[in-house]
């Protein structure tokens, strides 16, 4: 059989599971939106059902072969080299978990969150307990049947971050933590900003315009994507031509749907930047979870917490809500929306406290992993590292370790993303600027389109093509490094609080 | 292996088709109120990924032999052995098309849909011709593939409607349109009806919150399913738990968004009073197209476009339009949602004329299917019948051939259902009432609950386990008449316009 004709059979095999994928995600997407309560019986065995289907699909032995023997083809042009390289890792880890352990793990995630929504009803541990102990068994026989160097949390950070590894992010956290915390120090010294005007009232409709407003201003494509209301905020993606958003608006807080909208629009942004001819291939894929986050905080924090920002969207923000916002001045609006304080929630956090809400998450699952700390000591571990690291005492278990959905999900290795999204952001903006010197001069007229164009083609346009660290250098010419993070912050939060 | 364990199998795999049908509903649904434009393109790639894959798994050879081996068992409980013969009959019918067959017809159809896109916009019938003479021929070896007796048509009826034939059709139309024509005449010679009212304005969200409003005095049970905007108005169904109906809102026309929700919300009590315990399973689907469209009908007509219910209800709608309606008598009221004229187009039909609109498209069909009308003839053939039949002039394709989506669909042999429809409805209509003789004071209450309690025992909990005409049997001692039908108009007419 001829290369060109074998690589169109792996095509359209990579388009069918695609397909059966996206099928899911309009499925997850609608729960989450619109479905009536009581359709969440079938409509979970809907999904089981389409996942179970597409991991036949990408796991059949003449699929194997079919990559083993395109993979030895020289007359194959770059980038389809690349699919075809990034189709084999993925199915080589597939094919390590067997049917039975699949199985078992999804009964038992089910069994999980089950267990940790009746738990935070009861806003109690102990209920979410025993279930997560299994669930966690299982992670540890995972990382066993994954295989790894070193640590067994690496064979779960490669599920979320390919490359990356304990020793990688203990040496980026010993970095940065030290520095936070001096920061932080210094902010706890000086007088605090003032943010109570973002707790007036904002009628919900008007918050929804508002946040609509912003989505174009940020060039959300609507033709290709649309907002919808959803109990958490997030984004979703069926194609780059149909990806969607959602938000929440909370009528007492201001900052919850503004700086959500511009989040979740980081995120649609990259998935509209795909291209479309590369649907279902890994080219056609974000690169990976730290740098999907990167593009949210890049937009919600590097942009959409700066002054320059403001400069040009305050007066239109004031026009919307005149009532609440009319007599307030861009400097206190300025400093209000980066006020730093230590809090139990991660969800509510500042830049600068979030990673110690990420580092603690991240402490405790290491532990997990390797044995060194039960399921039931958590909550006494989380409320020492809290007091310990962030000062605060958490005095219930909702807001405590019961706080987050990822564990119930058995999504064990994730929340490094986050802040190695906060690094990469930091890193990315600063190569923007420097290689668009007009760029925050830009930004203080409103202009962004220049900064997405950038993104498109450095980042979104490239897939799957690198994997985080070589993209990182690819763009930047380095690779990863937290000074960049850190010294945005030092910069930023010394005029703020005037340090 | 036993005979419960085999029964398990494939209540298992009727399961995983239903999952993959419904998923493929969703993104319909989806399709036709949320997506953005440009998701087109993908999401008819992935609607037809999901059809591959439920066909797929719906005739595969294996699930056959089970299938033959259940059939044989004896110690099967009787409806078990139901689900089984109507699942073998399913399966043996998609038997017959050879996957080469499936995808021409696919292909075509799709051509044939995109022709028929242009040709309205063009207003020119022409411009859908040739692909629709393609399609015809395919429908023609369809019905050579599938076999048939007397008449090809037949074959095709039977995707529709089992049983039903081109003998039995001729029949009721030739028992009921020479009454409806002399009816037609009389009404003719009567003073008209007043319906100005209907076209006044009404403000959109106000007929959206009547709306809402009718679908809850209805029974629509919200927890179980929504409503949402499309551009024409449908009912879907993912499970009898989440079933979707939609509307849309003419601000000049309020008989429009009414009884399209009545009409919707009929389907969709019919798909909520299916027995979720055979979801996936014959038993747990709607007998036929012609009994889905006798609920509707039955809600709308019968039911909606009554004395008795706008007795209760006409109050309420001036309550919610007091400045359109207040000034208004029940009577006019009632006379004018019921006003008879003859027109060009189907869906604006009233009850009588609408039958006429059915028979074109029937005789139609049948020559089309039979050779003895070439497609590029129909639009001479369809104005001298609108003319002859219905006294109207059709003067361009858009409101004329080329009004119904059907054809360009390939359903060929639907439409006759509409029809039926109606007809079932009437005859069950009456034998409720019978059995009920409360129900038409209760009506006038606006009381319907014994009504829907009676649709769900004698005909919703039912699903397949009849035909439609062993099911009109059983419901009402009879087979199909339709003098009930013609009986009801005539009594109804009589007293609008006073003849």
């Amino acid at each position: 059989m001829k290369t060109q004709d074998l690589y169109q059979a792996y095509s359209t095999r990579m388009q069918k599971i695609a397909d059966v994928k996206s099928a899911s995600a309009v499925l997850q997407w609608d729960q989450e939106t619109h479905m009536p309560p009581r359709g969440a019986h079938f409509r979970g065995q809907q999904i089981s059902t389409l996942s179970e289907i597409s991991h036949e699909l990408a796991t059949e032995a003449s699929f194997g072969v079919l990559l083993q023997s395109l993979a030895a083809k020289e007359d194959l042009g770059k980038n389809e080299k690349r699919n075809i390289l990034r189709s084999l890792e993925d199915y080589e880890r597939s094919k390590k978990y067997t049917a039975s352990f699949v199985r078992e793990l999804s009964g038992q995630v089910n069994k999980t969150f089950h267990a940790w929504l009746e738990a935070r009803k009861q806003n109690a541990f102990p209920v979410f307990e025993p279930e997560l102990a299994k669930l966690v068994d299982l992670k540890k026989q995972e990382a066993d049947l994954l295989g790894y160097d070193v640590h067994p949390y690496n064979a779960l950070l490669d599920e979320f971050e390919k490359g990356s590894t304990v020793d990688l992010l203990d040496k980026s956290f010993d970095h940065l933590l030290p520095q936070l915390k001096e920061l932080l120090q210094k902010i706890a010294a000086a007088p605090q900003v003032q943010d109570d005007f973002l707790h007036q009232h904002f009628p919900k409709q008007q918050q929804w315009d508002w946040g609509l407003y912003l989505l174009k201003q940020l060039h959300f494509d609507f033709e290709s994507g649309r907002q919808d209301i959803s109990e958490h905020p997030f984004s979703i993606s069926f194609s780059a031509s149909d990806v969607r958003v959602t938000t929440r608006v909370d009528e007492n807080d201001f900052a919850n749907m503004t700086w959500s909208c511009i989040h979740e629009a980081g995120h649609a942004l990259y998935e509209q930047g795909l291209l479309a001819e590369y649907y279902g291939l890994p080219l056609g894929e974000a690169c990976s979870y730290s740098i999907h986050e990167s593009q949210s905080r890049l937009w919600e924090n590097n942009v959409g917490r700066s002054l320059g920002f403001w400069k040009h969207y305050f007066p239109e923000l004031q026009k919307h809500f005149p009532e609440q916002l009319g007599r307030l001045g861009l400097e206190d609006f300025y400093k209000g929306i980066n006020k730093v304080q230590s809090s139990m929630v991660r969800t509510e956090a500042d830049e600068i406290t979030y990673h110690f809400h990420v580092f603690i998450r991240y402490q405790l699952e290491k532990k997990l992993v390797e044995g060194s700390l039960k399921t039931r000591e958590i909550p006494e571990f989380w409320g020492a590292q809290y007091k310990e690291l962030l000062g605060v005492e958490v005095k219930e278990d909702k807001r405590g370790s019961l706080q987050d959905v990822h564990w119930s999900h058995g999504s064990f290795g994730y929340f490094p993303t986050y802040s190695l999204g906060s690094f990469y952001a930091a890193q990315f903006f600063e190569e923007a600027k420097k290689q668009m010197p007009a760029l925050e001069d830009e930004i203080s007229k409103g202009q962004v389109i220049n900064l997405l164009q950038w993104l498109r083609t450095e980042i979104h346009e490239k897939g799957r093509f690198h994997t985080s660290e070589e993209l990182c250098r690819e763009v930047t010419g380095k690779t990863l490094d937290v000074s960049y993070f850190v010294n945005s912050l030092l910069y930023k939060y010394k005029s703020i609080y005037t340090l």
